[in-house]
């Protein structure tokens, strides 16, 4: 028999409340369930209906309550993900059917998660929606990697991007030489299956060869896997380490930062034997 | 008498413990409490001293335990904020005097937020800590103004962006013409102080003049404001409507998502003749 949560008093105010026949999209946080906000469980609390994306920790789900319907909405065992025109579909019938509709997505929904293309299909519907950011996992992958996304002396921008298009290839519009100067940090969603254009683009667009290079998986997650790399041997590196998605790529010097901030213990910590950490040598011939 | 909050069980484990002698630099989020996350909740119960930003909302600090020391470290009323150094050490004479020590600062400490050298600094002394992102006002901001980060068909990259470096001029680090070519969207952190610069820049970069600029302040919170402006026209925006730091500013065409995906009730919502809500106009002449 498990305590049911409790959330703080707001001083400020009261919760709000998930009206019958509205959608939240919420943002369920990176991986590690303890990085959801407090509005997510609030919306967990409420929701009669809840439809997540493959990125969301289930383990968020056993928050709801006895009885609420919780249902898939993401790719699983190689089938096709449900078409994004599907899902808003489904949203606006169930909120048209009086449900207290919670749409939770990994990461935030508005940082590559698509959030607004659902929020725009909701508004032509005419339901009323809100929207609950979450902690990112280009940020929160980082962190849990001891990265600092911006640091004194090293990055006054960061750019986040995304590996691939809605069509699945390497992002058309992407002015790389701009990119490669615009930003001493570089943070990259879903670019492990173009790892190749992408450090090549980069390379030609001006960044060293051996830039550090961290490619993180399963962010903020016990089983997260930090490998240390350059971005002339990132590519090798996904596969000698045999690297998966979900997978954020940090290019910069922030990266180096690792061998001291390390901070948390996951799969590739350990002692420096280990192979999944690959300690940078830029002086080695 | 309030009811004391109850964390949910974690399947997975147990909730960290925040031990004597020990760090964790935690992310408050932009505002809205709501928005911080069940780690910072299981600090604040946690931590028998709180050292808290200027932008740390302090409703947080009602969740503390009775008789947890709160200090204040940073600008207030004209003085001169704490330095940098005399913060991280202050954090370190705690720590070493066995306190369980909780550093709560405004948004994620990761981003723009000077977490990296704090953690340095403990790292120095030999003192443990652990990183808690919280969600960053500038995703947070926009979200909250029915402007998404990334859309699709806008944008595959993102920038963010300090507008003042530690010295408070503007960044003389910034490639402006790189920045305004590598991404359609453009978020800015304490950009009001130098916006001419900055604006002038990024039209000398090649963006456009009439380009929409969103300018949001006290982001996330009941009182935030929302200006629709234009780059060319932003500065003229800031002292028409007397905005004032905190701000986020938001440069590129997701701007104008706004106008459909407004859904949070602030002050400068209401009727299309509030002075707050400037639409944009491209036709004009």
């Amino acid at each position: 028999m498990t305590v049911k949560p409790v959330l703080p008093a707001l001083k400020s105010g009261s919760w709000p409340v998930l009206q019958p026949g509205t959608v939240w999209l919420v943002g369920a946080g990176p991986g590690d369930p303890g990085l959801a906000s407090l509005h997510t469980l609030n919306a967990l609390q409420q929701a009669d209906v809840v439809v997540y994306d493959a990125l969301v920790n289930t383990e968020l789900l056993e928050w709801v309550e006895p009885g609420t319907e919780v249902i898939y909405a993401g790719k699983r065992g190689g089938k096709p993900s449900l078409k994004q025109r599907d899902i808003s579909l489904h949203l606006i019938e169930l909120a048209q059917a009086g449900r207290r509709v919670l749409r939770l997505k990994g990461g935030d929904p508005f940082v590559f998660g698509r959030g607004g293309e659902e929020a725009l299909a909701l508004h032509a519907a005419g339901i009323s929606f809100r929207i609950v950011p979450g902690i990112t996992a280009g940020v929160a992958g980082l962190a849990y990697a001891g990265i600092p996304a911006t640091h004194r002396g090293i990055n006054q921008t960061v750019l986040f991007l995304t590996g691939h298009d809605q069509s699945g290839e390497t992002p058309t519009e992407v002015d790389w030489a701009a990119v490669a100067k615009a930003s001493p940090v570089i943070v990259m969603y879903m670019a492990i299956k173009h790892l190749d254009q992408i450090t090549a683009a980069l390379i030609a667009g001006g960044r060293r060869a051996d830039e550090s290079v961290a490619i993180i998986t399963d962010a903020s997650l016990p089983h997260q896997r930090v490998v240390e790399t350059t971005l002339s041997d990132a590519v090798e590196a996904v596969v000698t380490h045999g690297l998966k998605p979900p997978a954020i790529v940090c290019v910069g010097p922030a990266v180096d930062l690792r061998q001291t901030l390390q901070w948390f213990q996951d799969e590739s910590s350990g002692d420096a034997a280990s192979p999944e950490v690959v300690p940078l040598d830029h002086g080695a011939g």
